[in-house]
């Protein structure tokens, strides 16, 4: 029934996820092509009554995060957006403030929004305005509005929207119609249908001249404020410019209701879950384990770069937020301290939960029941440290049979447990020594 | 911006996901309010492209079933609905079969699709008319169109829209537009944005006459078979019906795009956690920690019925999906291998996994130790058979400490993976023993 024809609704670039965090903010294309000041503003004053939930929707947690902070952190990401307002309501101020320190955002000023979406934006870009009193942040020549609960924005549609903007005055998303839209009788009778064809669901982001955008909110009237839906009709009602739209893709999609912030978190689940890095040890059996690991995770969509040595670690903190340590016959744990001490000091779990999984081969049965008991309290003790800086760390025990069917359906195993605790990332499990 | 103000976009009933396997169809008020033989017709011969992967939407799988089962459940467990015609894409068909064939459903007759929509949706009609060859279903009064992938539909629902289109001759299910909708120019500009409140979403399901849309379909021309986005429209047009339209609740929701799989697969998952049984055994410290967990696990929002001893399993079956065991010292897997044996017998994992937990709980340190070793490989065993009838067996070891704050971190430590043990319903970790 949709017109819509993307192949996917996950985010293009699964390394985004990670360019961010590692502190690296080499742009894209938009570096070169984007020679003026950009800025974003937010709205995010929202109660989000639809969700059903006492807490706004945008300041619903998923991966120990509130989902303002993703869309934060979309546009931090991006080199050339200079600075981000973020409009909440008042009794939302300091908690707003709290997050914006906790997650070290660095390019968002908060200020309150008004009694309605148009009031809220036009406060937004009121923080640029010279005239009004206190620290106000330098006027951008293109401004962008986006929702704050549209977190999978990418830089490559911004840059189209900016540059729209520039050109014409005003730029907006659109999207096919996902329904028929009809009009209806006041007796709530069938009237006509739509021409599909003919129309589009207008989405955000949408890209202004500041001047344009600021200009309609000052002429604009009192109904406008209250009522009005659409920053591209004000734009060309009050200062006569007319929006180009671009079609967007389908990751432009908000969050609206509960069932949407589960799909938020298995888009990013998913993401984070294409990579990991294994320490294969440089034992034959481990360095054996590590391969067949490997190939058993390519299936689950997985890529897994191999080391055999721990040491090389700090490169691949760009690459994963995934940790496969292989160790033989219950080798303390002292290599993972390390790594997870690494970890902790390039803070790469501040905005997505780290995981580190601890496997340990046993070349035979009895060896294994020998060592059990005295594993399981450190791993306990040092997952608890871990877990409150949001890294996750589980173990795998897993016994080297000389039975070749029997060894190969513990690999198996090894990598299925692997897999799901990696997509899964479920602080509920660490600590835990599953075994294989 | 939207104008929906429904407080959840979860099925009201929970229960209802038990009912059906249960066997129970005891309807609610509809049994009595409809006297006339009412019957579905559901296209599912779309090939999904949408959702950026190789399989049709409505044959993705979650929860080990295909999005379309759980559609036709939704269906199948109201008793006054007759027949079920699903209509499909000639290479679905034997998938089709397979799968009505898998989840016993009784009142599914599968057809072929026509290359639109719309001729698909005359297909499943013609199933209904003696003159085609072949067996075919007896002609309903009322027959409802609905999407196969709108698992969420609810009876209350279907009943308005049964009711309305017995008594109106055509109705359908309307949404508050999520977006504004825009009329764009050619060159791709904005033209205007509807107002609101004058239109709506049509979405499914619709009800009609059978004569109504029967008729329709028959005159209507090859352009509206083609490229009619409409089934209303058709009955207007051309049985000079005019539709009745009823606002339909969030549930009416559509799975789309990938992410909405995992949207409706967490939609489920919750509702099967809201309820659990746990059998406590009589000793002192078992019972004890039996209300400690029914305590903790209602502030994950789970509903725990606590009982002594296991006879009393087949009366609960149609309570609850999970199932809790305490027993003391490492007895012996026995009573676990009973319960999964009652279960396999009434099939009650046949449509949705059934979670089942054993907690054992040990008296001193030592004895843990001295039994750890023999536990595993029983519990492995036992839950790699149980799988494959879809019930997941888990196992948590926890020592009760003399040391009142150990034992109460314990405790709510099993509390804790109990509950995300439920919620995720993983099969990669069956078997285990983990340790609370």
């Amino acid at each position: 029934m949709q017109g819509d024809r993307s192949a996917s609704d996950r985010p293009c670039d699964p390394r985004c996820l990670l360019k961010s965090s590692a502190g690296l903010n080499e742009g894209k294309t938009g570096h070169r092509a984007v020679d003026f000041p950009v800025a974003v503003v937010l709205p995010a004053a929202g109660s989000g009554e639809r969700m059903g939930l006492a807490t706004p929707k945008q300041f619903c947690t998923f991966l120990n995060r509130p989902l303002i902070s993703y869309t934060i952190e979309t546009f931090e990401r991006i080199p050339w957006i200079e600075a981000i307002v973020v409009v909440v309501a008042k009794e939302s101020h300091d908690l707003m403030l709290h997050i914006v320190h906790k997650f070290h955002h660095t390019k968002v000023k908060v200020v309150e929004g008004g009694t309605s979406r148009h009031r809220s934006i036009f406060n937004g870009l009121q923080a640029f305005n010279e005239s009004t009193e206190g620290s106000s942040l330098p006027r951008p020549k293109v401004v962008i509005v986006h929702d704050a609960v549209r977190p999978f924005v990418e830089e490559d549609f911004l840059l189209k929207i900016t540059l729209a903007a520039k050109e014409q005055g005003a730029a907006g998303a659109i999207r096919p119609l996902v329904s028929t839209v009809i009009a209806t009788t006041s007796e709530s009778y069938l009237d006509h249908s739509l021409e599909r064809a003919k129309y589009r669901a207008s989405e955000m982001p949408q890209g202004f001249l500041y001047d344009v955008i600021h200009q309609a909110y000052q002429r604009c009237s009192e109904f406008d404020f209250e009522f009005g839906t659409e920053c591209l009709h004000l734009a060309l009602q009050y200062s006569g410019t007319n929006a180009k739209l671009i079609e967007g893709p389908p990751t432009l999609w908000k969050v609206t209701y509960k069932r949407d912030l589960a799909a938020a978190e298995s888009v990013i689940k998913e993401t984070l879950s294409l990579s990991a890095c294994l320490i294969s040890g440089t034992i034959a059996e481990t360095v054996e384990l590590a391969r067949t690991v490997q190939k058993n995770l390519a299936a689950h969509n997985m890529t897994v770069d191999v080391f055999s040595c721990a040491k090389e670690y700090k490169e691949l903190l760009s690459k994963t937020r995934n940790f496969i340590q292989i160790s033989a016959d219950g080798e303390r744990l002292s290599e993972i301290a390390e790594l997870i001490k690494v970890l902790e000091e390039t803070s790469h779990a501040l905005l997505y939960p780290v995981v580190v999984i601890w496997v340990n081969l046993y070349m035979s049965e009895e060896q294994s029941h020998r060592q059990k008991a005295d594993e399981l309290t450190p791993i306990m003790d040092l997952s608890m440290k871990a877990k409150q800086r949001n890294i996750l760390l589980y173990g795998i025990r897993i016994i080297h049979s000389k039975v070749p069917e029997l060894w190969e359906k513990s690999a198996e195993r090894l990598s299925e447990i692997t897999a799901a605790l990696i997509r899964d990332r479920n602080p509920a499990f660490t600590g835990q020594l599953l075994q294989a």
